[in-house]
């Protein structure tokens, strides 16, 4: 099966940009001389995962139990899930645990921490979150919260592994300077928070710290054991705005067929709509709105005048009026198009599978899984 | 299980609710005259589509080639597959003309008709696109095109059954008076579409049209045959601003669970991000912006003073600020709430199954299914 043949709409990862993306992280992160663990939440896919793992990754990242559990089954054992814990949730990642997985958990309650300490089930590591530019979750690291959850953490079930934040404001940030004291600010928030509990006599030995846009602009990880990023092995257009990569980097494409036009209008319709692409408009308050997706050919290079305006579920609207002349006519009904994604995360979570592109256009199903 | 056990997230069918939503269409549908062929794609789920059908429906709607698939095999012949076919996709669904099923394609281009007229596989029933409301597709009713591609979808293995039309842009208004303009102006769009079909001495028996928000807001389906609709079983936070349900109408919810606080913020944390509540930001550009949903308890019913104004892929931020007194202390970690989606399709979409809620709150999961 080959690209013109293949049922649309797919989602494609081309397995040269996916290498080079993959190769490009661990470099950078070796060399500034820490450990490298992937999230798995942005490819959910054993191939793409084994593939970071080989080029050097220590351990995954995950988003959910489910990732965790498949991935466990999968031969990974090295496994942090990085979202809160919460009791409801406890039962379900220490059964991980005492199935032989090296399962780290993370907390940023007195609640959640006690809960882990006073399981009469297994110990399991524990990592404590720090908020570090208040995007979203996690104590201060100067907080005395802080030192109530290490000594929490300190005893019973719970044995404290170290401190993890996630500055997820770099993705609102589009320039090298700013990115770089972003980087900084990640860093040394998370130090201090261990430096604040080493000094209490707590354990910590893990400083965990991480996004794209931060591990690929930080000049030093002093201080620093772990780095975990996600996005970086496909990229997307939120990233090319963001600065960290160029539309040529991104390996996650739709492919779509053209299914019809309004020639008075000059739009084409395609077979991905929003289902295909995702809702998510992640460009549409950056420097340049991308609509649902740059419109590529089959090689995957971006068609200069094309604008992927509008979605509805199963229908995507290209405005061709941007094209000098011949418009909706250079692309005859069965013309098949690549679209690159705003945000890779929520496009591939929208099919069962990928089709993995080799140097020679060949094709090989690669599946991923979704839901909780 | 109940509400309080099962994992979250997790989706939930109320339903009461989805059963009067059905009485509801169904009624207005019948009353006026015509059948209602209900649109799948909102809930791809077997036992919604079971209660549409005992409810009196006729035939389904498909928007993918995999939804009439799996609902043949489930048991549903009457299947209108209703976005344009392209060559490419005609083996696929005459595969599925040959097993039996009474599949209804649709065209609008001359390029599409030739390919189903020329097929030398069996015959099959096709409907032309009618543009209703300059919203996505299909041909002018008044246009030489449309007879045009009559002409071709009489003869060969093509048998042309009727017109249809989708008056998508009814999702932008918000009072009755312009929905109930624009219900007139689908129907009569079909309608005499149809009717030079008819003085050029081509067949076509059905007149198809539809929308929830057209089908709830026509006065007179007069020359209509059927009608079309799909995100009326469960309803939505777009519909409530269109001003066709209330809040509490809506059928489908999202279960999620309290995992952190930021106090300094008025912000809890829940672990229903935008990979489960989806990206659709529908409302964002309605009368009133619900942000990632509406936030409810555990009964359903919306808590005043909450917005859910941020999500990250397995994060929810819900601003507590419009609380009168007490604010984050009110939800401890643990605690449970429903978000009511912006858009069902959207929503449902990232879920692997629901969890349907009986009037004595018991659970019982329906399956669903995603994908081409």
């Amino acid at each position: 099966m080959s690209l013109l043949e293949i049922s649309t709409p797919a989602t494609l990862i081309d397995e040269a940009r996916l290498a080079r993306n993959i190769q490009r992280m661990q470099h950078r992160v070796t060399t500034l001389g820490a450990r490298l663990r992937p999230h798995v939440k942005t490819s959910k896919c054993l191939e793409v995962v084994r593939r970071q793992s080989l080029a050097g990754a220590r351990g995954i990242t995950v988003s959910t139990l489910k990732e965790a559990e498949e991935f466990f089954d999968a031969g990974f054992s090295d496994i942090f899930y990085a979202v809160a814990i919460v009791p409801d949730k406890l039962d379900r990642a220490l059964a991980l645990a005492e199935r032989g997985c090296a399962l780290t958990l993370l907390v940023d309650s007195p609640l959640a921490a006690g809960a882990i300490a006073s399981s009469e089930r297994c110990s399991v590591d524990v990592m404590i979150e720090v908020d570090s530019d208040g995007h979203r979750s996690g104590v201060s690291p100067e907080s005395d919260e802080l030192i109530a959850i290490g000594r929490l953490l300190d005893r019973g079930a719970a044995r404290l592994k170290g401190v993890m934040t996630h500055a997820g404001s770099s993705y609102e940030l589009s320039d090298p300077t700013s990115l770089g004291t972003l980087a900084e600010q990640e860093r040394s928030s998370c130090v201090r928070a261990a430096s604040r509990l080493r000094e209490a006599q707590l354990a910590c030995s893990e400083v965990s710290v991480g996004s794209t846009p931060t591990a690929l602009s930080a000049h030093s990880l002093e201080g620093v054991t772990e780095v975990r990023a996600g996005v970086y092995a496909f990229f997307d257009l939120v990233m090319v705005n963001v600065g960290v990569c160029e539309p040529s980097d991104i390996a996650l494409s739709v492919l779509t067929t053209v299914i019809g036009h309004q020639r008075d209008r000059d739009l084409i319709i395609v077979d991905a709509g929003w289902m295909a692409m995702s809702r998510d408009r992640g460009t549409q308050r950056q420097s340049r709105d991308f609509g649902y997706g740059l419109v590529c050919d089959l090689a995957g290079v971006p068609i200069e005048g094309l604008a992927f305006t509008s979605a509805n579920q199963e229908h995507g609207l290209i405005d061709c009026s941007g094209l000098p002349e011949v418009k909706v006519d250079r692309f005859p009904i069965g013309t098949r198009l690549r679209i690159l994604p705003n945000h890779a995360c929520a496009t591939g979570a929208q099919f069962p599978s990928y089709q993995a592109v080799d140097a020679k256009g060949g094709l090989r199903p690669w599946s991923r899984f979704n839901g909780w």
